[in-house]
């Protein structure tokens, strides 16, 4: 870790700084509401079919605070009078519990439901601010501030994940009106959950078949695989590695993943962390480049539990599923995406890396 | 069955007339190109990490054909000059194949992939157009009509499903731009697989083990409740329902089901069939009432597979995705959904279900 400075905002949130640089511990948190939101009525209900949990954050909706037109909740704050998420100061990434949680530690005891199971919308979630510049971008930002922001999403799942209440930590970025994003302000968030929801426990109980059968991991046989064969290559490092993996479900997915199989991402060392933000880098200057525009996804982190137990099946990557198939055309989720969970694909994904790997992109 | 009529289009593929009176044996097939599309390239591919296969149908891009501007290729033939997918003639309901299908009994052989598992892209990909009217829509529809696409629903489902390669058949709809929507004539379509895709396939597990333990089904437990406490009501008749399911994942989500617990559509009854047409004709009328304009979702049909077993655990039912959570905004799906699998819903079914309820509609 570089530098981290803890403050509490005004409503009692928690705001975290990260820096190249020291920090002024007088720093002043600031916070767009005076008072928390209430949590009043957010709750899980289970869903029997399915067999998994829907959580309800009805408070989400009340978001009463009128700011002006221009307001953005996310740049530091600048007149006093219209406080935002931010505090003036010197510092690189901030991160801060999402004023309008779908899951939190204050979550209230759930309605008694007659016949249906409900539970607590127990967890934690956070926004990750990746930087001031609001004009900035993830893939434009140094590359010591996004290895930085690695170093800040490894030191979340660790100190998140240590919690006996949290059993799964995912980091992730919605980017562009295309997946629903309305504040444009480079920014993550971050999910903890205190189960291992539907998606990452299929993943780690593949991953751990695997492991039992053949004692080595699946994604790091995969990833062998795609570099041994360099058709579907995006880039290669000493350390670190993005792919258009050979069963990609969205045309211009993408995994950028540490070659060695490291469960969660606060395990990496800080050569590969170097490497690993050199691939990022590289995968996000290459989408912009493709159309000469910015380039929707949503990029999601997929790690082992938090559970307490080791999981050398588990290997941490990264996977861009973004909306586009072509420079026109989006790609929507309909009947056999989502009604069976069976993805069609209308293009290659040989044909989709051979685009991606025809971008030049250079930056140092 | 009241009437039904197969024909065979210039390129092969196969057409089906239903109709509630007799059909001339003398209509022609008529087709948008003479040859048909090569499957060349279409093929699946194992995604280890989700334990799931993902189709690739690359020649669904390849769509050469130009026509005419106004040209709709589901509505009847009017100049022979530039033929469409449907005839002219009298019927109501016509069935085809797609003519770029994503599953195909006609699947080439698929690659050879070093280290991925491939397989052909086999299954049935099917047109369902509701009616002749490009103006009219599956709700405005007379009850009969809606009624004997029911029949429609379950001929194709006994019929595909009967077919030794095939596993699961599953119809659904597309409707409205917000869904990728670009044919606006009312259709849906059918998706048969050669396996139970993993949605499917979760929901008869739990299901079966819910049988398994309690010896009743889990979804006729489940509309029990719904009945009982009524709040989540949309429609009840003698024989089917309709209600926001307590466990809602999208704010305006709607199951319909038949009472009695049958696990494929091809053995509903005929008073069955009448009172589900009611129950499906009033959700629609509601959904479009609401706020005056027409309401886009995504419905899909949960049937038990078609591998041969009595499944006496799966209950058939409709559900309702709709795009919206309120009239100006969508709800994306985004990192905890696609990422996680855990859906945060901004509202409570119990208001979303008090706001349908609210809405008149009248019709015979």
């Amino acid at each position: 870790m570089q530098y981290k400075s803890r403050f509490t905002k005004p409503d009692g949130r928690t705001l975290l700084l990260y820096s190249r640089r020291p920090i002024d511990a007088n720093i002043v948190a600031t916070s767009p509401s005076p008072t928390p939101v209430s949590l009043e009525g957010s709750h899980m209900r289970w869903h029997p079919l399915r067999g998994e949990w829907v959580a309800y954050a009805r408070h989400r909706q009340n978001r009463t605070f009128l700011p002006p037109k221009e307001f953005n909740p996310l740049a530091p704050t600048v007149n006093p009078e219209f406080p935002t998420e931010l505090p003036q100061g010197d510092y690189d990434v901030a991160v801060f519990e999402n004023m309008f949680p779908t899951l939190s530690e204050k979550a209230v005891p759930p309605p008694q439901i007659p016949g249906v199971e409900t539970y607590p919308a127990l967890g934690v979630c956070e926004v990750v601010v990746f930087t001031k510049d609001p004009t900035m971008s993830l893939g434009r930002l140094p590359l010591d501030h996004i290895q930085l922001l690695l170093e800040v999403w490894g030191d979340r799942t660790r100190e998140i994940g240590a919690r006996a209440d949290i059993k799964y930590v995912m980091p992730f970025e919605n980017r562009g009106v295309e997946v629903g994003v309305t504040l444009h302000h480079p920014h993550g968030q971050i999910y903890a959950y205190p189960f291992v929801p539907p998606v990452p426990a299929r993943e780690n109980a593949q991953q751990l078949a695997y492991y039992e059968k053949n004692g080595t991991g699946l994604l790091a046989s995969f990833i062998e695989r795609e570099i041994r064969e360099r058709m579907r290559l995006i880039y290669e490092g000493p350390h670190a590695v993005a792919f258009v993996p050979a069963c990609a479900r969205y045309p211009y997915e993408v995994w950028v993943a540490p070659k060695r199989a490291v469960p969660t991402m606060d395990r990496l060392e800080e050569h590969e962390r170097a490497d690993l933000a050199r691939a990022l880098k590289t995968v996000l200057l290459k989408f912009d480049a493709l159309w000469s525009r910015p380039f929707p996804y949503l990029m999601t982190f997929h790690q082992a539990p938090t559970d307490g137990r080791e999981h050398p099946e588990s290997h941490f990557y990264l996977e861009f599923s973004p909306p586009y198939r072509s420079s026109d055309r989006l790609k929507f989720l309909a009947g056999t995406e989502l009604g069976a969970g069976l993805f069609a694909n209308d293009s290659l994904p040989e044909d989709k890396a051979r685009e991606l790997q025809g971008v030049e992109v250079t930056f140092e």
